[in-house]
């Protein structure tokens, strides 16, 4: 059906987040083949990641980043471990311009109120950013499109936009036709209940089309729109999240003027946004210690739950060694309690071992996160220190090579 | 220690595979103080990642990617699975140079005629080249230091030095003092087995300085050196291996010379690395391939041992359900023999459960790492076949910003 949809609109790139399994992506595959010759499915975790890109340009190559903390195996109802959430890459050329598109899918919310789950996302986030600013050096068009499951001011969400310098399609585009403040979960869509929406009544924008230009090329977004629940000629909507579109223009860049005015003015404008990234950081590092916090009180409780269990183990076999040492003296224990506790006694020790493995890893990756952003929070801290005096940081942009206006529209 | 032996020399960076605990790390760091006043250690893993940098220059960022292979849980004696293997990058200023310093350590290889966890060092080594060309765009300088746990000519090495261009330092180097060919497990370690080394009986080479150049850095490796096994004052050696230590020499750039002439001698050279490159990847697809196959040969039997294990509770319930439904019959299925098989059966249902979701994501991954081969097969051999006619990738040098050798020696 999506594929449908997608077919008879002419976009240049699609961005997926939710292809559960090969087959669908297969399906995908085949009823595009046509209009979108080029696609990619990014495969992880034990369902897959969901993730796809289907493109009219040649994909030249791929990665894909695999989030470290991505909720809990035993949350089987909330399905979010087993898709191995991820974000994928492909770059591909538009002209003669490079461009590095992103796809992910982060950790659903499921209770606002009390999310047990807000430190990995937190953390998904962190490594979102350290993804794209990492391998992002050498493109001339930066594209993220993806389900954030984050309200736009969002902890997460903030981080992400203030580290890489993605703008939101949302926010600059010229023209927008879709639904209120840009509503991509909405109560209207048969598919969300009430309950899911919590307070926010109308619905939640959690859906983003993201881009950056850089000293190659700038970008503009013309317009933009999402799906409005129902679809002409069909009882329900392809999906339980609004589709995203946006058509974007990219230009060959102009000579920024270099007036010493105006470079003071970049400059302080540098070191506010700067400052503004230190405070975000330091936020989102009290999350992660927050989510340190319970991950080792998790870790505690499947301890002591173990060596309870072995201490039961224990007992069970002084109690049933007693008699057997005084020999000849008839074994009171019953024999089928003795069993069944010893059952007991060896799934609680299993069950233990891996939660402690579980959460030993939970914590390593979380404490990992924590050092990088406190060895990042000293590293902005340091470059905040020395702005008043540093160089300005981007190459004087090069002389115009000529324009070459070419819209894309990517959507999700 | 090994942290006096670093104290002693002065090197400018340190790059370390086994540290497996934090207090180890945390010693090091204290001992490192006064000369390596920067440092990181990349967590990962239950263990952590064995990864730690120590460095005279201040490490602006950091980024690790964790393999999405390495070995299984089960072989808990391997340990490579509970170490978490990735690979760890730092960013730092080597003088007005920005430098992308990495360090990995690959799952090691226990048997070599029979190595069956070869698709996952090739599936390691396929991704380390991936974060390596997608995380250096930026970088003048790039480094990496590791234990690749192959010997110089095995396919992954191929791939690695191939696809990224990285330069061995050992065949570049001017001067060379250590053990024969350079290798750094040697029969002469106390802490190695002879068994251990099979066919190689003087040791081989598997730890590597691999380093390369940018437009606006070239790099030369002035010496290198390996310690020997013993060490003075000491009646055992620091390490199983040898400690490697280069001197590399930067050099800023002096304008290529682009005569015609040697522009179409260095496209003869581009389109035969090309093709070669093409060759490996087909071979590490093959070996991707065969892992493949045993991991869905293994995913089988867990499933089928796992229908059986179902099978025999379902005939025991059923023998048991007999004389329960023949109302009055006396229970003939003795107690103990009924609640010790069952706990069987639902540890067999456990097992193979954990198992079978294990084995998925296995091939999940080598799925993933199989499609990213093919589609970059197809691109290499796309570039490949417009080679005649295409213009020469790499920009005209910059003019000389002045010479500024700096010479640092990473050491692992």
């Amino acid at each position: 059906m999506i594929g449908e949809m997608l077919c008879r609109e002419e976009h240049d790139l699609v961005l997926l987040q939710e292809v559960w399994s090969e087959r669908d992506y297969l399906y995908l595959k085949k009823k595009l083949a046509c209009s979108h010759p080029h696609s990619h499915y990014f495969k992880s975790g034990v369902i897959g990641s969901g993730l796809a890109i289907f493109s009219k340009y040649r994909i030249h190559d791929t990665f894909v980043y695999r989030y470290s903390l991505n909720g809990y195996p035993y949350m089987a109802h909330h399905g979010d471990w087993f898709g191995g959430k991820a974000v994928g890459m492909a770059i591909l050329n538009i002209g003669s311009l490079t461009a590095n598109i992103y796809v992910t899918h982060l950790h659903a919310e499921y209770c606002r109120e009390k999310d047990s789950y807000l430190p990995h996302r937190v953390v998904q986030a962190w490594e979102l950013q350290q993804f794209i600013r990492h391998t992002s050096a050498g493109a001339d068009v930066i594209l993220l499109g993806g389900d954030l499951n984050m309200h736009p001011q969002d902890l997460g969400n903030r981080l992400l936009r203030s580290y890489t310098g993605l703008q939101d399609s949302y926010l600059e585009t010229a023209k927008f036709d879709g639904c209120e403040n840009g509503m991509t979960l909405i109560a209207d869509n048969p598919f969300i209940s009430k309950k899911e929406l919590g307070p926010f009544e109308k619905g939640i924008r959690i859906d983003y089309i993201l881009f950056k230009s850089s000293s190659k090329a700038d970008i503009y977004c013309d317009s933009m729109s999402t799906t409005k629940g129902s679809v002409l000629d069909h009882p329900f909507p392809y999906s339980d999240h609004e589709a995203l579109t946006a058509e974007l223009r990219l230009e060959y860049c102009i000579p920024a003027q270099t007036g010493s005015d105006r470079q003071s003015k970049n400059q302080d404008a540098a070191a506010g946004k700067l400052a503004e990234l230190v405070d975000i950081v330091t936020e989102a590092r009290t999350e992660v210690k927050v989510g340190l916090h319970c991950a080792e009180r998790m870790r505690y409780t499947a301890a002591r739950t173990g060596v309870m269990g072995l201490a039961l183990l224990f007992l069970e076999l002084a109690i049933a060694a007693v008699p057997w040492l005084a020999l000849g003296a008839e074994q009171p224990f019953p024999r089928t309690s003795f069993y069944l506790l010893a059952a007991l006694c060896f799934a609680i020790l299993l069950t233990t071992s891996l939660l402690y493995i579980f959460y030993t890893m939970e914590l390593k990756s979380l404490q990992g996160a924590e050092d990088q952003m406190r060895l990042a929070v000293g590293s902005l801290q340091e470059k905040l220190r020395g702005f008043p005096l540093a160089q300005p940081h981007n190459p004087p942009r090069r002389p115009p090579e000529g324009q070459e206006p070419s819209a894309f529209d990517p959507e999700e």
